[in-house]
């Protein structure tokens, strides 16, 4: 408790606000980029030599809607576990909303590559490939900008909320959970490279995965 | 009652902020799908050879401003109606958490039906239908998704707020006002086949009858 | 005070929030539309074959600029307003949250009229004129709506703080001042049809006007 | 301290949520503007009779994604800024709304030269030199707002939280840290002119130092 007690002190308060705005600002971010996706799906283009053929063109358009529901529940759970990780910060300094910044960065440009994907996964196999490749970079970066958030906290204890029990919470860092996410995003870049398909749809295994609670609680409330 | 204590306990006070969190973020996301509906009025393209043409350029892009107009309307209606919802919501679980993704989803991507509707609703009869459909059938997504999110918490009501009387609240689902949205977004599917511009306008209606109350209040305070 | 106690009670709370709500989402929409506007600033077109050309294609573009500017301004004065308006507001009915959305549409729509401006107001005649007539319209929509949900208030007085001095605030329906927007945004219809450029001027001058403040006080705080 | 309370008064309470309802505004605009750098990364387009280009097709757009970085942590360290200079700020008066607008638009319009930039950094010297020129004028002005509103708050101190050492607040404005942001803008015009690659790892630079704290804290809490 003492390492904690040392860096408190008379900046509490504002820190405690200061935890709540950058946990509002990423809500922010990345509310506006789930919202964005939508701006991928294009209206099929109206030929007025060959009109009737909306149905079929919409259908034509299916790895779109796929990408789109995707990376929806992607970025949603992306967002619940923002969530999940911030509950027990209740303070920040300048190195965290920088590591925040990046981790962010990263959710934000998911949009780009469901675009690629959603436009080359039925296409030339080289084309699908690397479409699911940057696709799962992209995850993989922010699977390990949300350890580098994680790590940082448990280096500065007193960025953490009281309530939080510093050994167990430390003790992730020996156990495999902690790694699963990194671990499967750099497999699932390597599966991109066999079966671009397989690759997404690992990609959604690995959401609904998430959407179950991962992190474990170590708080004594 | 005892179903509910039994749930409660040690996590209220973080569940309680966790679903001020959760209807934040929908919020966020709502307001920026109503807001993105603009991106789809185009600006009338520029023919040096034949300029003067703005004004009659614009009074032909009628059907994208009444695209527009309806839209902003449902997703406004959309937005009063998830609020009510989630008024007496005072805990999430990640179940919860998924269903109201699943909403986001479809409330989300209503950018996108309006700008095929906007572009194909006055083209040929069978592309006018084609869009009458995708429109309809993503406003039944939305009331499925609806009805998703009040059957979980009615299931679970350690989910609700206190006040809410159970029984009461549980009695909708025997009631014909619950499956409304569902039935008339079913029948606008089949509308949308023979009649687009009417199918169009009963989204409308729909949006209309939703400005008014029809969530029974089954609160004692 | 007896107008306002009667429909007061049980549900003062609860709309309290709603109305904090409200603004909330309002506010999140006019931030929305007002960086929206980023959007309609196009790079200028590389063409391989002359290239060097940038710097003065980026000067010759000087009227989305202007008209980037030109509605930021616009924009931001209309939140600052709706601040204003919601200021005295402590409740919300089904009605005013339906004015409350036809203002926002008229808002968020902004930045296609400040796109069409951008790309005619050095056009033809012609197009110049119905650029800032459109331009005018929106402007006049919003006018018009903001004077609905003032109306609806005073006519609703239960909607407004008690520290409001009903008589005083309600005065205004008698005042000049209260019209002043809707006039001059008439006017400047008018004078779009003479001279588009001093149209948009006219717009400039409005928003200069707003950024004082327009809004009588009758609180008794 | 005469000077502070002389303003103060009556109009307290409403002034300080006016203060929070100003920066949460500002919040959901960079939140918005650093969000929508995404859009400008545009999806290789596919050619039918070439495919399997992808890949080298996604490197060549190296700069793309280079500008994106950079904007991304511009804005971001800006946002973290706005909100060290709104720390200090408790009240809010029209004036400093206008200057907060003019810094808003200035770090909203962003995209715009980071697009610039990245499609023209690696074009012909002239065009790379405009489009750095752009974006660094850009960043001035930011820079320039900045300022505004911070010397418009330190001349009328009610603004100011009653925690500011206001003898030392004032003190920074003879201080050469308080110019560094405007003189190092100003500069990286000049060096656009120059180099438009070392002009844009300038900006890199200025980012990673205002990552720092640079804001002196006068604050007695």
């Amino acid at each position: 408790m003492t390492e904690r007690s040392a860096a408190a002190g008379p900046r509490d308060r504002r820190s405690l606000s200061e935890s709540t705005r950058v946990e509002a600002f990423s809500d922010g971010v990345i509310a506006i980029a789930i919202t964005l996706l939508v701006l991928e799906l294009r209206v099929p283009a109206l030929d007025p030599k060959d009109p009737g053929r909306l149905a079929s063109d919409l259908l034509h358009d299916w790895p779109h809607y796929s990408a789109y529901v995707i990376s929806f529940l992607v970025i949603g759970v992306m967002w619940v576990n923002h969530h999940s990780v911030f509950r027990d910060i209740v303070r920040v300094d300048r190195m965290l909303m920088f590591l925040n910044l990046i981790l962010l960065l990263s959710i934000a440009v998911i949009p780009f590559p469901t675009a690629v994907v959603a436009q080359y996964i039925t296409g030339a196999p080289a084309d699908a490939r690397a479409a699911a490749v940057l696709y799962s970079v992209v995850s993989f970066l922010v699977g390990v900008s949300f350890s580098g958030v994680r790590l940082w906290t448990l280096a500065h204890p007193y960025l953490l909320s009281p309530t939080v029990n510093l050994a167990a919470a430390r003790a992730v860092r020996r156990q495999l959970g902690f790694y699963v996410g990194g671990i499967a995003y750099a497999l699932l870049i390597v599966v991109a490279l066999i079966s671009p398909i397989a690759c997404m749809l690992g990609h959604v295994v690995m959401a609904l995965y998430y959407v179950g609670e991962r992190l474990p609680k170590h708080t004594t409330d």
